[in-house]
Order: structure tokens, then C-alpha cells, then sequence
């Protein structure tokens, strides 16, 4: 067994069959192995960031690791936007990077670079193998790493040495420890209790594993008990909702009116999130959010057991499955006419499926719709919490392989979606179930909002030359053609109902361009 | 004026006036002061590999470093791969990196990021802008940063408070003092002239500026007067080659043919470049290329000035125009039949006009071609120093801004051409005299040699997935539809050189997809 089966090996012993991957020549041993581990499912992606966004998605859907396989530092470079975003969401990845022989490296080659420099700002660890025998016990380091708690990104580094090199029987195979998430003590879940009953105004703000299942539940009875109100951030990594589910608040993404919203709150109760923070900073304006006397209590962390904290609150408050509030179903009404965001957040609702998982890197166009369709089938959404664009369509990808029994949607801006298009041909190759929507709007609209908003002014010619992209105008069904995906356009939100039930209906994926 | 303001005319102030870039929020106030400064002319990029490899192509191209502007952390990630590429060249880029406001990074926000560790891989220089009235004085420092010598590539990164805070008059534009280069010493001139002189076998092997113009002319007249060999490493940023220029031979890529061919040397003399070494190591063979036995002398490195090194030491070995050896032109045959990587290279060979600025890379496909086109018309060839894929269609639209009036061919394998797709947008939208010829072998075919090269077997079915781009098969004319491009798909040699003479006779941009 060479250093590269060992590897590929741990790896299948410790449930990660999946490896997203774009290898090169130093990863060919890696490759090679896959020959002789048929469990282990690689995904080829004609670009990294497809990688690392595919990975992303995969954990937020499956809860488990996926690994990639990346070549040298340049393949690592192409799939930091993405392993940024997957960081800020505390998604559990394992990125294995080919390196150099290590005699090689002090030749300084053409493709020679300081992988580990790169991987640090978008890890919480960083190794490299030094020899093939002991790459079983760092591949088990590595997945403890994913697993945290919190969850967090792996990048083992895999001199191609160490991947040709001899490891031995037994010692190549070894289990991950990971340790389970923390319990959040009773002080702090009494005290939470004490604030939730005095009766001020108070905001439990929810993220991560909160946000789903039987977390969300007992927040929501927490929340029918004591009367506080119950939000989300402005963007959440997984957040299940629609019709029978507890409905939730959202903190505006503009400043002026996330300030509003938060102002009667004394009291703010993070859950696996922090006090809400702009986005960005603006002049005059405050980068907290939330108002001056305003405390915050963090109940618990990514490191901690969020579902536990949250019995453990609601019995402390009294809250029981009676006290939960449930979102109604909204009418379906079909909309018709020229598309605009409003129409297009009906046609959503009209045709989320029960099951969904549904993909927002809509960025101007679907802040319309997240209100919207709250009352729709109920699903789960999946939002950029890096900000990094060029994430949705990798994403769905990821969430499509997670989960091939559940229908994805992914609703994504033109200047988002060309950042990482080549995504459309991977999901061609594995037959995905995903629809994607292209929000054509020909421009980055969000930032001619936000020139104004810093203060910029108006923009004139040559400024506005770096906030439109309509010339030439992009041509998105051709694009999906030339990855071999069907695709159409509509023009009209009738069109755009019966396109989304028609791609999700058939088989594969497929593209519609909503042009607005 | 304010700090972006200040930017903007300290970077016009001295020449560089040609801005690659994808802006953001963090970016608004240097975009808006584009509306009062528009010398400065800004090339927007769909993606921002896009942007880095086009500054890349424009320094090969102008020897004059072009600007980037970038959003943030992911934005400077997305570009690292061509910045890798471009570092190895030795270009010269200055990089300016939208940042958060400093006092909002403290509540780390989505897209938070260690952006100058990011930057450090691929940078000679990271400096952070702390306030707008010393960003002046910062831009100098970043701009003679990127002339070094040797060139090199510069990263400022600006705090959005830098860029919209005030500025001071007078102060607020200062003048690069960039160094010249170093002269070599006649100490290492004389001891190169004897080596030379003593007739023992001797390889001069050129780099960088070492490649064109005068200093390669002197550099032929060295060969012609003391019998010593001149090539090439496999792999050059921009050379001067094609008939009445002087010849040069190309140490191969394989490690065993490049063995053999260096095997008969005594001593290397290097120009601007280092002895040879391996691309990647293999099992059981060398990373040093030079035989046992052979000594190297470092006649200049990129931080000498490599014209006047190669003219006095052509006078210390009383080497005249007269012993120029000069490459006769070929006889351009236009080739038929079913294409393969013969006859693509002969259709180069009949087709590449004066003047051409031809972009390799082409992987496997273009090995054949690069002997074949050394009798073509006079053109520059730029290469892939750095190994990443993904670099030609960006170079290719960078050099086309550097040098509007000369026609630019890339010759791209489908693999590569599939990283940053998203040149074709940028090529159309600035109407660029480029020609792309993408060689759709349908497979990462360098891997399937590197898989047998490395020891790994012959892959099997699971392997073969991971080389294998044919599902779905990518139809570029469809993608260059989709980025407004005109293009067109030929099988045939005959074809292929019509097309060629068709895309370099109109104007704008077109694609040729070339069915190997």
C-alpha cells in the first residue's frame, strides 16, 4: 500500500466517500488509488472553485465532510472564494493538496508555491505529510480538525513522495476520535431564562445548526412562551422553512433598516451567531447594529450542542410543543406579466417543491423573495455567508450530490453566476437534479446601490462602464448549450412558473434564464 | 481629493494608466474617482482571474505594469492562480485590494479575510494603506515595488476610510524613482568570455528580456563567433522568434529527452533565467537537467541589465553582426486533411502574420507546433512560466490591450480554456484583435502522460474519469455565443487555416474550436 491508497483508504474508514477534485500531475497517485477504492465518489469539476463550492454545499446538506483534491497551490488559489464563504458558514471540509517532491522543492519549479501560506487564512489547520507511513494518523488528524467542534476546513498537504512512497499494513488505516460539541452550562441557560422572562424586549438570533429540526422547534416554543422574537441574520448557512415550519425574522441587510428593526431590543440571545454586524461599513453609519444599551447573552457556539441548549432553555422557561408557532401556508397564487422581483418571488412560492433545497445567490433580485416565500412548500434555503459571489451555483452542486432524492433550486445573479459557470457542467456529468435561475438583470445592481450608499454619488460614464456587464450582453442559454445543459428564457413570470416546474420535473439539469 | 482620488492620479502620474478589474463595495470611491480621472482606462473582468492574467499580458507586452483592482480577500484569491503565473514570469503588477473600514474588521464581518496573507505568496511587496493622506506616497513605494529589479508584483491594500477620507493637495501625487537595473560586473563578463572562448561544449540558455531585441541579437552573435549552443527553458514569458530572428533551441519538457539533449555540455551560461531543472520529479529520475560534471555560471540575473551584460560580453569575444545567425523563413504549405497536432502546427506555420503576438497554451497539442513555427513570420511567442492552466485567454486579452495594433492568436487546450472562460466577455467587450484556437482533444491529456510518468499504471475506469473532459462534450462555439463572441468549429487543416486568416483578417475577436 502506498502512501496515496493509505490515504484514500482512512478516508472511506472514516465515512468520507465523496472527493471533489480537479487533480493534476502530483496528484496522479491519488487518482491512481481511486481504481482500487471504487466507494470513493469523485466529482471532476473543470475549475476548483466548482471544488471547493461543491464541498461547501455537500456539508451543509449532509453534515459530513467531503474531501477535495486540488493541485498545488495555484489549484488551492482557484478555490479560496469558496473555501472562504465555506469557512464563514463553519462548513467541515477536507482539502488534500498535492505538493512537490520534497528534494524538488528547493529548485524552485514553475509550479512551486507556499501552499500552506495560501490555505492558512481559509483553515483551521494545515499540515504536510512528511513520509507515506504516517499519513494515515495526519489523514485522521485532518478529519478530526473538520469535525471541530466547531466544524472547520482541513488542508493536508501531500508531497508526491509521500503519496508514491511505501506505508505500512495495518498502521495505514486509523479512525477519527472527533469529539462530540460541547454542553452549554446551566448558569448560563438559567440566566438566558431570567432575561427571556422579564418581559423586556428580547431577540433570540439564530444561526447555524439552530435553524433546523428539532433546534428550531423548541426556539420557536421558547419564543411562543416568553413573547421574545426570533430572527435569523441577514444571510444563514442552512435555514429549513415554509409552511408547518417556525417562522422566522430576518435582520435587514441595509443598514438604516436593520437599526430600525433592532431598535425596541434591550436584551439580544445569540444561538451559533454573534451580535448583528453590518455588512460592510458605511460613512456615519455604525457597524453594530444592534442599540446603545442594548445586551447580548451568547447562549452557545458553533462549539456547543445547540439543540441541547435549546431544550434545556425551553424547559427552563416552560415552553412545550403547544407554544409553537407555525408558518402558514401561503396561497400559490400564479403571477403573470413582465418579470420583476416581485413576480419572480411569487413565482417561487408558486413552485418551490416540498423538499427542496433551494440556493439564494439571488443578491438584489431575491431580497424581494425571501419574505415572499416564507409561506411556500417547505424547503431549505442555503445563503452565502462569505459574501464571496460565485457561490451558488458550485453549492448546488454539492447539495445535489448530498442529496439525490431532494429537488435543488438554485436562484443566482448573472454577475454571480458567470463567475463560476463551468459548475453547469459538472452537474451535467452526474445527472443532477438541479434547476438554476439566472436573475439577468445586466449589471451588478447591488453595487450601483452601494455606490450611493458610500457616498460616491452619482455614477457617470466611466464609472457605470464597471457596474454594468450588458455589453456584450450574456447569452445564458447558449452558455448552458455549450456545457451540454438544456436551457430556455422567459421573459414573463407565467413562463418563468411553468419553466421551474418543467426542470424540475425532468430529469438532469437544467438552466432558465429569467431575464428582468 | 480623497485617498482614491490621490491613487488614481499618482498611478497616472506615473504611466500607469490601464486598470484590470472587478470592483466592490470596498472599491466605490476608487470607481467613482475613474469619473474624474479618464486617462485611466479600466478593463472589466467577469471573473478575476480574468483581470490578473490580462495585467500579466499586458506587462509581457508593454513592460510596464498595468493595476489590478480587486475586492477584498476573495477577489484577490480568485485572481492568486494567474498571479502565481505571473510572478514566475517576472511581471511587474501593482495590485490594489478593496479592504474593510479598519475599525469594522474588528467585528469580522462575512468577508472578513487575512487579505496580505493572502497576497504574500504571489507578492514581492504588501503594504496596508492606514490613512488617505499618505496613499500617495504608499502608491510610489507599491509602484517602484514593481519595476524592483527585478520587476515583481505589488499589493496595496486599501481600507475603505483610506479611500474615501481627505487627501492633501500637493502631497497627494508623488513620482516613482524606480531603480534601473543592475550592471554585471566585468569580472563575471570576462570569466563568461573565457569559458566561451576555451571551446569546451557550452549551452547559453536565455530568459526574460534576454529574449528579444538587442540582447538577443547580441546573444546570437555570441553563438556564431565562439561555437557555443543557445536555447531556451521549455517554458518562456515572451520570445521573439520566426524568420530573420535569431534561432534558439527549447530544452524539452520530458525529463529524458532533456537529458539527452543537455547531456554533451561542460559548462551552462545563464541569462535571466537558472540552470534547468524538472517541471515535476519522477520516481528514479533527476530534478537537475545539467549533466554530472557541468558547471553553471550566472552571467545576469533579472536584476541586471541582461542588454548591456549580453553587449559587452559579445565585445569580450569580439563576436560582430556579421556571426548573427538568422532563421530562414519556412516554406508555408497549407496543410489538409483531418486535423492532429502536425498539421495544426503546420496551419500555424502558414498562417501566423508579422508581427503576431501568438499566446501558448496549447499543453500537449502545442509541443509538436513550437519547432514547426520557427521558421514563421517574425511574431512574439508568450508562454505559461508559473504552470497553472487557465492563463492563455486571459494573457491573450491583456497583451490585445497593450498592443492594439498588432493581431494576437491563442493557441489554448480545452482544459485550460475552461478556468477563465470568461475572457471571451472581456475580448468582445473591448473589441480585441484575438483569434483563439482552442484544441478540443476532449481530455486532460497531459495527465494521461504525467499518470504513466510518474509510476502510476495505466488508469483504470476510475481513474480515467479524472482525465477524461468528453462528458458531457463542451461546445465552444456555443460558449462564445454566450459571451457574444462569433465562432466557429473546423475538423479539417484547411479548414482551420481559413478560419484562422478569416479571425485575424476581421475585426474583434473570434473562436475557432479546433476538433483534434
Amino acid at each position: 500500500m502506498n502512501g496515496a491508497e493509505s490515504l484514500v483508504e482512512t478516508l472511506l474508514t472514516n465515512g468520507i466517500d465523496t472527493c471533489f477534485a480537479n487533480p493534476g500531475t502530483s496528484e496522479m497517485h491519488f487518482v491512481a488509488a481511486l481504481d482500487r477504492n471504487r466507494e470513493m465518489r469523485c466529482v471532476l469539476g473543470l475549475f476548483e472553485g466548482v471544488v471547493t463550492g461543491a464541498a461547501d454545499g455537500y456539508y451543509r446538506m449532509r453534515e459530513r465532510p467531503a474531501a477535495t483534491l486540488l493541485h498545488l497551490g495555484p489549484g488551492l488559489g482557484n478555490g479560496i472564494a469558496n473555501l472562504h464563504n465555506a469557512k464563514k458558514a463553519q462548513s467541515g471540509i477536507l482539502n488534500i493538496v498535492g505538493e512537490h517532491v520534497t528534494t524538488h522543492l528547493g529548485f524552485d519549479p514553475p509550479l512551486a508555491a507556499d501552499i500552506a501560506g495560501l490555505a492558512r487564512p481559509v483553515s483551521a489547520w494545515v499540515r504536510t505529510a512528511t513520509d507515506a507511513a504516517s499519513i494515515a494518523a495526519l489523514t485522521v488528524e485532518a478529519i478530526d480538525a473538520t469535525f471541530g467542534p466547531p466544524p472547520a476546513i482541513a488542508t493536508l498537504i501531500l508531497p508526491g513522495d509521500t503519496a508514491w512512497g511505501a506505508a505500512e499494513g495495518k498502521a495505514a488505516v486509523a479512525r477519527s476520535s472527533a469529539q462530540p460539541r460541547q454542553r452549554v452550562t446551566g448558569d448560563i441557560i438559567d440566566k438566558a431564562a431570567r432575561l427571556l422572562r422579564s418581559g423586556e424586549p428580547t431577540l433570540l438570533i439564530l444561526g447555524g445548526p439552530a435553524l433546523k429540526g428539532a433546534a428550531l422547534d423548541r426556539a420557536g416554543e421558547i419564543a411562543g412562551r416568553t413573547g421574545c422574537r426570533i430572527a435569523t441574520q441577514f444571510f444563514s448557512a442552512r435555514l429549513e422553512r415554509g409552511a408547518g415550519r417556525v417562522p422566522l425574522e430576518r435582520i435587514p441587510y441595509a443598514v438604516d433598516q436593520a437599526l430600525t428593526m433592532l431598535k425596541p431590543f434591550r436584551h439580544i440571545v445569540t444561538v451559533c451567531t454573534e451580535e448583528p454586524i453590518a455588512f460592510f461599513a458605511y460613512p456615519g453609519k455604525p457597524s453594530q447594529l444592534k442599540p446603545k444599551g442594548c445586551d447580548v447573552l451568547t447562549l452557545c457556539t458553533m462549539a456547543d450542542d445547540c439543540g441541547e441548549a435549546l431544550a434545556d432553555l425551553a424547559a427552563a422557561v416552560g415552553a412545550t410543543e403547544m407554544d409553537r408557532p407555525v408558518q402558514a401556508a401561503s396561497e400559490k397564487l400564479r403571477p403573470s406579466g413582465a418579470l420583476n422581483a416581485a413576480n419572480l418571488a411569487q413565482a417561487l412560492l408558486a413552485t418551490i417543491p416540498e423538499g427542496c433545497i433551494l440556493v439564494d445567490e439571488s443578491v438584489t433580485t431575491g431580497r424581494e423573495s425571501f419574505g415572499v416565500t416564507a409561506g411556500a412548500a417547505p424547503h431549505d434555503n442555503i445563503q452565502n455567508m462569505g459574501g464571496s459571489i460565485g457561490f451558488g451555483t458550485p453549492l448546488s452542486t454539492g447539495a445535489a450530490i448530498a442529496c439525490p432524492d431532494r429537488p435543488v433550486l438554485c436562484v443566482v445573479g448573472d454577475g454571480s453566476a458567470m463567475y463560476t459557470i463551468q459548475s453547469l457542467w459538472t452537474q451535467v456529468r452526474e445527472s443532477l437534479n438541479v434547476t438554476t435561475i439566472v436573475c439577468a438583470n445586466r449589471s451588478y445592481q447591488i453595487l450601483k446601490n452601494e455606490f450611493k450608499a458610500v457616498g460616491a454619488g452619482v455614477p457617470g460614464s466611466n464609472a457605470l462602464s464597471m457596474l454594468e456587464i450588458d455589453n456584450p450582453t450574456l447569452d445564458f442559454v447558449a452558455l448552458a448549450k455549450g456545457m451540454g445543459m438544456g436551457a430556455t428564457r422567459v421573459a414573463r413570470a407565467e413562463d418563468l412558473c411553468r419553466a421551474i416546474e418543467r426542470g424540475l420535473a425532468e430529469p438532469g439539469p437544467t438552466l432558465i434564464e429569467a431575464q428582468l
